[in-house]
């Protein structure tokens, strides 16, 4: 299995940074097999969203109403409210798997490989890139 | 990898339709490995949950509850409220792997997959089976 | 592939169970591929979250608003409301994967595997891990 990881910058507001060219560079030299996306954090997650057509802000939109970042969170670490983003990888998790054929990822035409980082006290995000070969 | 895909009607109105029966076919002759699921769409994901009972029904009903069909999202593309369809893939994910031990999938009795479709612009869907072989 | 099954006493509350330290011993004696932890039951979920800082309760609280344990569901067997029990595996899917490098998974410093068990009626869950080798 090749595995590798590498940092995205991703600042100090929530954000939707879209992965998919590193992925498909990832897997371009290979044949078939899965992909497997990881992040390494316990405020992020991971989604195959439509990016550039406001889907990302829309997405990032319903998280502030599914886990609003206000006084509720028992977990009372960093910037106020910042226990709604430790729960946020319960509901868009940190593990995703692509199938690749012939080293192409499979995603759909308005599918893109997307890191979710609502964290705001973070500004710098570590994803792992693994491919388990197939033939 | 064995890799397929085949297509599912789904009809003009948000629906969960069980997949269970062409992965079990998918994988019957395999022995042990991982069947990935996925859809390459960016309005629709997948579930394991129970068929047949209501709960896919009650699914439905909790994604309208949580991503509502109204004027509050910034894609408005499609019919009204459409945009929560794009929404939809970041909560339930367009990718699942399910364990194969001696061609039978290892899910629990209760246990079916699920595509999860809300979008009622598109009536065709499709869907990816790959299995990765463990021996 | 190696794959074992292992029970986990869940009790008759909502709870969080950490399960990292299973996972961990089983693909100890490993050296690169992907786990695949596997919940074969219909009424739980795996997450990715940090245990001990408080996000394990956070998570059932977050859990009870947008799924609440009342009437509003179809499927009415068991415990009142338990109808949301099976809801939950679509937003917190019962499959989970992690890539190991070395026999060692490569989880983040604060990211434990988390079995997330909302059923009160059931005190007994069983998990499946699943190692498949890549090299």
């Amino acid at each position: 299995m090749r595995s590798e990881t590498f940092t995205v910058r991703t600042g100090d507001r929530a954000r939707v940074h879209d992965l998919t060219r590193q992925c498909a560079e990832f897997v371009g030299a290979e044949r078939d097999g899965l992909l497997n996306i990881f992040v390494p954090h316990a405020t992020a997650g991971l989604a195959i969203i439509e990016t550039g057509a406001d889907s990302d802000d829309d997405l990032l939109a319903a998280l502030e109403v599914l886990l609003p970042r206000d006084a509720r969170w028992r977990h009372s670490h960093g910037s106020p409210g910042h226990g709604r983003d430790h729960v946020l990888p319960a509901l868009v998790a940190p593990s995703l798997t692509v199938p690749v054929l012939g080293g192409r990822l499979q995603l759909g035409t308005w599918q893109s490989i997307c890191l979710v980082d609502t964290n705001i006290d973070n500004g710098e995000r570590e994803v792992r890139l693994s491919f388990l070969a197939g033939d």
